[in-house]
């Protein structure tokens, strides 16, 4: 029996014991979606609970990469293991291909405390924001305790599912202002921390003063966490502990209030709902291809019928 | 009793009869949607068929308003009557609001061969692409022949009520490439005929050439309409008699061609689609503010359930 055609059950039973090339397969079919895919759900789900992630935005060539690259560094000092997902909504490719150019993840790429990988769009659109979650799942069941979720860009998608994460951290650069104008609303709004990196380079001051003024102007309650600034120059290293420390508090922060419960209940809902939209939509397609469909059409052409009457003759037996 | 709750029957067969506030008031209902929506669509479906629909949209300035009130001044030389819908997705403001400001409508506002109505957004996105087909359905009902839809703006959904008209008429200035470069594409789909409106100013020869190169590259069938361009000043009545000439011709076009036919069915299954998703839609928002919703994410909380089973149990006894 080839290693394509392993079980999903078999599979989900290696990758708990650290099999690589499973864990790689069982990603895939999350990916794809389909029978396996919502299989390695009900095998995952009572399994989790301890993974904590961490998202990871900001506009391409801010330096995410090379960030991500270090603070793996910094957790395998201290012998903790940790999963990357690397996340582009806007590839076409999967897997392989955008981690062949993921260069300085390559420093990582025998060490068995690191799991990388990426993941894009496979099938229909907006299918990554359900896929992230679930793949996150999958990572927590098999036992992984910290997962880095890097998204590249900073659309309306990527926003949104560096967002669903437990403490999101948001790079930009100095002078970003200029780059990221259309979404800085959306990224002042899913910050836990900022990284400031590049920040050697000119500009870096004014780019925390424009950092810490949207932040006045932001209307925080009194008690809540207000987003650390953290300067970091990935490629030394330079701030890349005090980077993770700040992960950390904020984690210990939102742990302690009660918040992180209260986060992880909110987007489930929030995925849910989107499950039993995705679901409807799938049914209207196959109302909208049926047979009755066709003569229901033709007898509101024919002015037997009138369109809203066609509807409910439609959505009829299925409750709507 | 007043006349704000006379039975929708009873207004319905008033209207038939010319009663213009009747006809106002049913429009007012159907677009707000609602239960006398429906009756009015179950009502008006089985009487309608002979109304001619014609589209108009362009940006914001193009001069829509006067070349409607222009080409209404040459339909009622003729003694042809008239129904105008104006659309404006963008204004939260209905009926009379917008039609105040109308001024050259104003011309047609005691001639009881003109009726003129402006709808605006009521209530949740999109519903406008729902109620202007309703509308339509509704003045065809009571027996209005030629039915003007004008648009105001050259967005998404301003392009899409257009174009679900039997013949649409695009407005253009001269210089227009640059106001409305981003929906080109749109409005060169849908229009059957292009109008130059202020064709006495500059630049009306190079927009005309502009006009004539984008229907060379876009790849018409050999025996497909081209859609003509019209050289008008609407504010002068110049080329409004060439307009309404070049929309009869295709109207005769369409009509022997069988295009008319096929054009008006796939509208329709285009609307039955959208009603079908939207009746799906109110269907998830009726499951996610339910018990049991609450009590299955509680589940999948716990890890006692996985999402996608959970979103099964949500959508189980509807079929979905």
């Amino acid at each position: 029996m080839s290693r394509r055609h392993r079980p999903t059950a078999e599979l989900f039973a290696d990758a708990r014991t650290g099999d690589r090339a499973a864990i790689a397969r069982l990603l895939s079919l999350v990916e794809r979606g389909g029978d396996e895919a919502r299989e390695i759900g009900r095998l995952a789900s009572p399994l989790g609970g301890t993974a904590y992630t961490v998202g990871l935005t900001g506009a391409p060539g801010a330096g995410k990469s090379t960030l991500t690259s270090a603070t793996i560094g910094h957790l395998r000092k201290q012998d903790i293991e940790v999963a990357v997902l690397a996340i582009d909504p806007s590839s076409p490719f999967t897997g392989g291909a955008i981690l062949g150019d993921r260069v300085r993840m390559q420093d990582h790429a025998t060490d068995p405390g690191v799991f990388i990988r990426s993941m894009a769009t496979r099938g229909h659109l907006g299918g990554l924001s359900l896929a992230a979650p679930e793949a996150v799942r999958l990572l927590d069941a098999i036992g992984r305790r910290w997962i880095l979720v890097e998204t590249v860009g900073v659309g309306q998608v990527e926003v949104e599912i560096a967002g669903k994460a437990d403490t999101t951290v948001v790079v930009v650069n100095p002078g970003w202002g200029d780059s990221v104008q259309a979404n800085k609303a959306g990224l002042m709004e899913i910050a836990d921390v900022f990284v400031i990196n590049k920040a050697d380079r000119k500009g870096a001051d004014e780019t925390r003063r424009d950092l810490e003024q949207m932040l006045d102007l932001s209307d925080l309650p009194h008690d809540a966490w207000r987003p650390p600034i953290v300067p970091v120059v990935a490629t030394e290293g330079k701030g890349v502990v005090d980077l993770w420390d700040t992960v950390l508090a904020h984690r210990e922060h939102i742990t302690t209030s009660g918040e992180l419960d209260r986060r992880r209940a909110f987007r489930l809902r929030e995925e849910l709902r989107e499950i039993v939209a995705r679901r409807l939509e799938q049914k209207a397609r196959e109302i909208a291809t049926g047979e009755k469909w066709d003569d229901l059409q033709q007898q509101v052409l024919e002015r037997q019928l009138d369109p809203w009457g066609a509807a409910d003759a439609m959505l009829d037996g299925i409750g709507a």
